[in-house]
């Protein structure tokens, strides 16, 4: 079992704490490996944000997403740039309202769920940027690899003191969604 | 010309961002390629945390520090388990008081600065948990890799806001401190 996950977007919307999280969560809670890396390079000066999670139940040799099983995008120019990695039949989550340009002839061969995630966030706990721990609830229904449990250890872990409660928040309306998201009634 | 460098310590003494802030210095601020890596496997039950980040002039094949040019050693543990990959001749920072067992045989091929960096830090801005930031000075100025005022905004980019100043003082603190090692007078 090897599992490729990519969280992407711009600075500042926290992709790295994300992914640090869905780590943390696999390897500490589930009992599994977990390699958790950011690539930077020249374009990292445009303000490109990417971050990656390889999960696996042995010792994992290669630690790069080159074809991950389930992508995130939060910014068009992610989208743009990485959209065509996701393996076919793969989980894509695209924050709708930052990426107004898609790719439909990429999108059918995806399980794709486009939601307005910053508006959500900010009606759930007043604070956009919660917006990336409400991915990671998300993103968890819908990956069925990691437990409620052990991610909101994780989150908990990971957070700044004083945000748990809401951040707790943003991930629970993460998984309600999720929890919709499969029964198809999004 | 690659450079790799390792934090290591128990969770919540925050190498992780100390890295992320080292990676994102080196290729947002200074136009290298940066990766920078956690691995977690079972043994991060036990608390133990490591964090890695490699620098390059060119695209990064490799993501892993095998042997650090530079090593910061925050616990015991770590301490044990990673100071024997440290290149020779490379440099190992330690926390002097959470590492009271010492190998003299495996320093003496080192360049090794032992310090009581939790305690520095909690004298310099009133909290302890700015001592990765510290470091993350000390290492600056004794690696000679990155500029001050390259890590000096990748550290504005990664603190939690309202704590920049705080932090700023951390990593000058660092700086001095790491001016101090590199002229013999510490």
């Amino acid at each position: 079992m090897r599992r490729e996950m990519l969280f992407s977007g711009f600075g500042g919307q926290g992709v790295i704490l994300a992914s640090v999280i869905v780590g943390r969560a696999a390897a500490v809670y589930e009992g599994l490996y977990a390699v958790q890396t950011q690539a930077y390079g020249p374009e990292s000066r445009g303000g490109a944000s990417k971050a990656e999670v390889v999960i696996s139940d042995e010792p994992i040799d290669y630690p790069k997403a080159l074809s991950p099983d389930c992508a995130v995008f939060f910014s068009q120019e992610a989208y743009d740039k990485y959209l065509g990695l996701v393996k076919e039949g793969g989980i894509a989550i695209v924050e709708k309202d930052l990426v107004p340009h898609r790719r439909p002839e990429l999108e059918e061969k995806l399980r794709v769920y486009a939601l307005p995630l910053t508006e959500i966030a900010e009606e759930t706990t007043g604070l956009s940027l919660t917006m990336n721990i409400l991915t990671v609830g998300l993103l968890t229904k819908l990956s069925e690899i990691l437990t409620e449990e052990s991610i909101e250890k994780a989150v908990l872990d990971a957070v700044p003191r004083g945000t748990e409660q809401l951040n707790l928040k943003a991930l629970r309306k993460g998984f309600e969604l999720g929890e919709k998201a499969r029964k198809g009634e999004l």
